[in-house]
């Protein structure tokens, strides 16, 4: 595929924002969840969203191969309200409206963890076009400690699970 | 993307059984549902599923521009289970065992109502490497009726609604 070749990013701004990523529903899909949570202590969500997740084709070629995420990998989560009762269907939830984009993009390069985390999803709602990555507690040290495989969560995704 | 210009198919048995779609996955993903039915009297499904939606890169393409789906446009729905409480997920859903796939294709030089619906889950649980068309009252009925764009349900999937 050429799609593999081309160049998806990250691009940064002068002043080492991540410009949000465009195309990205062009990527490779790997999995979506629904209402999931890390916090056992918070209240079930009331409004429970789904979170579809992509990475860019190159750097999952390389995980196909490797079952290692090269520089440069980047994971788009999309975020989107689920809705139900709508047209003919009757119970269990469909992707609704889209609120936004979170990333999480592997890059030693600029971040000393390698990995850093974004979201692109203002508090009133709007697309931020760059953002500065989270301070490392914010999501790193979690992703560090729990996920499969080099800060990724490859037992929530499918299409990345080297055992299916 | 040369991926767009890739034989994905539709293929089939001499005795008109389409082959089960290989490599979708790196197909466009379009959508994805928890539980859904659309029966009202259906019990509540003690055990919902996930759906994840895929149509073949020429095809998608094509409907970006155009607002219609081409002839051999095939839709990929892969089933899997729903997931929870594995890992550190507290509460929500995952996708987790995959079961299978069904396919919607439309290829009006073999099936005179255009689109054709088709499930590669046995009975048992394993995948049929080929299958007969549903006739058309199981499936195309509906879907004809409900469905928002020439009998894709493309209101319940995002990446394809010409208005999001």
């Amino acid at each position: 595929m050429a799609a593999f070749a081309q160049d998806h990013g990250p691009h940064y701004t002068g002043d080492n924002e991540l410009i949000r990523p465009e195309g990205y529903r062009e990527w490779v899909f790997i999995g979506a969840t629904l209402g999931m949570s890390y916090d056992p202590n918070s209240a079930k969500r009331k409004e429970p969203k789904f979170h579809n997740l992509y990475i860019n084709p190159a750097s999952y070629r390389e995980y196909k191969e490797t079952g290692r995420f090269p520089e440069r990998t980047i994971l788009v989560m999309e975020v989107l309200t689920a809705g139900s009762h709508s047209s003919i269907n009757k119970q269990g939830n469909f992707q609704d409206k889209v609120l936004g984009v979170e990333v999480a993009l592997k890059d030693t390069s600029r971040f000393k963890e390698s990995w850093a985390y974004f979201n692109f999803i203002r508090d009133d709602g709007s697309a931020a076009d760059s953002v500065r990555a989270f301070p490392k507690e914010s999501c790193w040290s979690c992703h560090d400690e729990h996920a499969a495989t080099d800060n990724v969560f490859t037992q929530f995704y499918p299409v990345l699970r080297r055992d299916p």
